[in-house]
């Protein structure tokens, strides 16, 4: 087995050698397909139109189309997902791989782009600094793309960092501004799930209550694990076991307190309403029942879009902290402190979904479902009239 | 420290707020300057013009014009690299700062393209089928720029795997053909680093002699090893060692056989001149020399963009077995095989600095320098007479 | 919003002090619970034992205990994921989301593991020929756990490339001779997944009859197919059509040939029994369907597996390239060669998954379901008599 | 060229066949070397010994065993650069190969261990809450290594976030609070390479005064700017431009202000001498002369594994937000919250570095130098008396 015997001769009867040029007889073609006379056209470096080509802006340009050219592919998806959502599609439940495909291909899209930092940061801040003063007053935070991308995921206008103490829209004109406005008013991803997760099955109070009955079963447990410790003799252990046990109580009880819910929903700090974290809670519990199987990797790839989006946050940040040390930013904005300020959890949209963590309770406090009474978890919905007819049709 | 504290009050004093807004006094903004009209305006699916769109064409293109943004910024760095060279700027050891750091540049680039297709295999081979029919006839293989790529490193049209039994070439026309044949008549990377090598100072035989010495020491090396082993008891064990011996000594003397270099050369299993491949062993067993500490970081970096090269084309095989099974490509190839077969060493431009390797030594069998006689290794050239005249003038 | 502002004083406050210190408490620390006593003095440089001290055995001893480490992780996933099939829990659909998770780590491990070449490839050939030499005879073929994990995936015997013309296992001794005859003869995940596939709803000929609507439908719709090329006017371009057609015709048919498929079988060009790669092909063409999103799932994640390994096995071949050149193994092996000869579709156990996208037809020749009368695709089974006792049985 | 074609016999004259088995004679093998019995013996499941083995544990234990595995591997390269410094071997610049090559590696690890927590991430909240209760009271805060390796590399006590308002080195007892204190106490790598810069060629006063000069060119270069500022007819524009021009002078002078520099290192927001800047500096505008060719490197290679630090601990931080929401951590950490606190400026050591790039000025302002009299630039040095007598004594 030698990779090097393949010689001319032997190619005769070889496999790779079977096909045929289609190209040759005319058609469309590669370049003409991707319109590269667009793409690898549209590098126009400043320094070199200012009179000295400085080498690594090309670097600096190609970087910044492909981030371009990858947020119009998340965007695609993102769209095409709120469409399938918006218009009731996903109660067919057939439309879940769909949506889950999607919302998984932009974890790999921003995972590439996380990635991608790695390259620009082969530029030196001495390199940057040759040819950063012909790039002002163009700024990253002007991409529109970017902020089209947070408004649809579902960043909220009231939790935005100002920049430079100006509405973020206002920095942004015309057609440009519109589509802003628009996309602050269209409902977003964050709404949506908000609303499929309200209609999640087994929270009706007059079927199988799920969350009537977790209460009732969480007050049991505590009650169990207080007479337990309390049994126990006096120590200082004792002590410290009783004082946790408090506090984890606290922390439960919270739970079904839905006046602070809406409190914390009113200072930003919870996002979804208090029926669709019944839903979330519930699909947590249930995950492997088939029905909710989906929903749950659902929800698992939703909080990855979050921390990815802040993942490339963080990683922008340290990119320009190096870059331009703690000089203002391109466009006049304070560069590294601005940006800094971006990486919160004021910008994690599914921020509830993360926190559902602190309400975790042993599986045994969980209501139990009957199977055969809960036909539900078995059995998927099925939406169309017309079966089977139109395939893509988002 | 509380990062949701932030309230809109305590902006006031913040950091992250102490910009202006430079973009509102006119000028060249971020979309203007990444001709983003150009970019985001080249994604026109073939499904959609041909009567029902399919959501995942999107993909496919982005993905693919992707691809061919940082093709273009490789053959950028690549160009520099070359004309560095070419001019003998290189002579000049400032330079090999700029071209160690811009062929590692390369190398990110490369690795990011090989973790690209992870987001192209978000699709899966149903979904590809279903516009797979409107591309044709284009094709991967008509990518003018990776042909390009392949021809400046120096991938020789006489070990390149035919296209369905024609010249690569004769896949191509007009201005792009013409391209490619100008691209085979330049000088290739591999030349380039080939001459630089022979100039590698301690070579010549009036100086340090280093290829005459590194001789002697061999051939002394092992007579003394094989005086050990004669020595010893006869075994078993001692025939084995001699045998192994004698494997050992062939190879090593081998490589003082010029003429059975110019013929592992005239068929294509070494790509380096032997005087190149002396200069190169040289930097290898010197590589903490002064001298030649970036020159073996080169050396290290050329090998890096060959394995990634090659690591792109299995990531590549295997998408598109994935998609296709064993099927023809869009363009008419065999698709699977044609690709599997460019997999090849053939394919590995620097391979002679991998089989060097085989040819390492004990250290104390090479050649001792003096750093008082042997100056040349502690002291860097230097070129130009308008010294710090124009640094980027590439 | 200033991170240095963090002084001492505001920490009183801060919520990030507001923890208690359990383990001053005692009871088991990290350090215990994590057996770093065994894990961090396990490093014994032969190097330093043999009387010199190399650096970099340091960085390759560490290397390979990381992979082994993983390698254990891989198998546990992959066990568990064995016993759920084998003792037949995968009827129970709620298994599903257990099964996937797992395929979908073992493959994130193996993402990992190919990541990790790049840490052994900071040590250069010329650091591994410092003490290459005191390893011998030890050599990575003598991984005990990687060839359990190719047993236990599915690589058959018969397919092996022999290690110096040795059956593999005589490479082994006592126990671990014992481990590995025992998982050839155990099911491998191939076999369960076989038979998992054998049993897909919709494939019984009293049922939906799958195999013979679609049969059908294939005839009916080549036999469309030509009669529209046939009406065409004479021309070249007819021709070549009419030749392909016949081309795609003869695959789709050869589908239906149980014939060819045992005689491809019994040549390991095939690896799924007839049945299985019916209900394979359901599943790809219905894998919308509620029933078959997960499972639909698990194949792609099979084929991320395969590719993976694959992947691996390229990574290390790249690596060993480097470090030796075409020099022997440590352990004696033709080294580069013998595993450049292991890069093999042989080792694809799921290769038949890759290759059923050669059997694709367009998506209104699938024969038709009616989710009222094909109950199956909407509801689940489940198994169990003790609903909820017990999670982690396996 | 059929890679299925490779039949047994075929194999008689194949390459990868030709070696033979070293390991049948005897001698240490693959898993003896690696201490296979330790490494692979050391996951013992807490919960399985209190009665439920839960799957997911097993995963927990391999990822930290992981992480440990590493971290050794990156306190091994870190110590052996600290020697090399701090015996002043670097003073030799043939020593400067190994140090980059060992600071590059701990990057290549660090890249590697960030990527990791995809592997961990595969666990969910749930799977982790069904054996958390069972680790308590260890905690990755008491990971000894990690502790290490920051005050190693230089994180000052005084700027350390507190744990649960106690010295971190309180919540470790025995030899490992011995360790904990000696490493305080050896020289940390911030101070090694410290004293190196201050030892940069070209500063010193009497030679080519390179911090003299420089000052002398900027109060010019900043003259000349302002009157052609002044020059400019009156307008808004020019306002805002002498306004920034102000600014930027304010910015550059107090580069020079020594007595600032020294209250910023008192307050830690400096941590390098004024000296070592003005070193740092100095590589930073003749990076690529040969003498400093390789010093830059170093530094941007010192950044790069202060950048991936914060990014470990941010990818961390993720994760147990994910994991835990905000509960307290199983050693009764605050959790999140003190995670959080610990991604802050005050844990990256060469923060001065990426500073610098606060203070870049026009090529033109950067004193010129004459390699006929500058020679240091082109003259590297060397020190040991009996050279090449040993390779790696360190």
């Amino acid at each position: 087995f030698n990779l090097n015997k393949l010689s001319l001769e032997d190619e005769k009867d070889d496999k790779s050698q079977e096909g045929i040029n289609k190209a040759s007889k005319g058609g469309l073609v590669y370049g003409e397909y991707l319109q590269l006379n667009k793409i690898l056209n549209a590098q126009e470096l400043q320094s070199e139109k200012k009179g000295k080509q400085i080498h690594d802006e090309h670097l600096f340009i190609v970087t910044h189309q492909a981030y371009e050219l990858w947020f119009k592919q998340i965007l695609w998806e993102m769209d095409s997902v709120r469409v399938i959502f918006q218009n009731g599609h996903v109660r067919d439940e057939r439309n879940m791989l769909k949506v889950i495909t999607r919302i998984n291909r932009i974890s790999m899209i921003l995972k590439l782009l996380v990635e991608q930092f790695s390259v620009l940061e082969t530029m030196t801040a001495l390199d940057f600094f040759d040819f950063r003063y012909y790039l002002s007053p163009a700024s990253g935070f002007q991409s529109l793309q970017f902020r089209l991308l947070e408004n649809k995921i579902g960043v909220p206008q009231s939790l935005r960092v100002p920049y430079n103490r100006r509405h973020y829209r206002d920095n942004f004109k015309g057609q440009d501004y519109e589509l802003l406005l628009q996309s602050e008013q269209e409902p977003t991803l964050l709404q949506l799930v908000e609303s499929w997760l309200e209609r999640t099955p087994g929270l009706d109070a007059e079927g199988f209550d799920f969350w009537g009955q977790f209460e009732v079963n969480v007050l049991k447990g505590l009650e169990e694990e207080f007479t337990l410790l309390q049994a126990k003799p006096e120590s200082e252990e004792k002590d410290d076991e009783l004082s946790e046990f408090q506090k984890q109580k606290d922390v439960l009880l919270s739970l079904f307190d839905e006046k602070r819910h809406e409190h914390l929903l009113s200072k930003g700090e919870r996002r979804l309403s208090y029926k669709a974290l019944k839903g979330a809670l519930m699909i947590y519990f249930y995950r492997e029942e088939p029905r909710f199987q989906v929903p749950f990797q659902l929800l698992t790839s939703l909080m990855d879009i979050d921390v990815l989006m802040t993942k490339w946050r963080y990683n922008h940040v340290c990119m320009v902290h190096r870059m331009i040390g703690s000089k203002a930013g391109t466009g006049g904005s304070s560069g590294y402190h601005y940006l800094r300020s971006t990486v919160s959890d004021r910008y994690k949209v599914f921020v509830d979904l993360f926190n559902l963590s602190t309400f975790l309770v042993p599986r045994h406090w969980i209501p139990k479902m009957n199977p055969s009474i809960h036909k539900f978890l078995y059995t998927a919905e099925y939406c169309d009239s017309s079966y089977f007819s139109s395939d893509d049709s988002d």
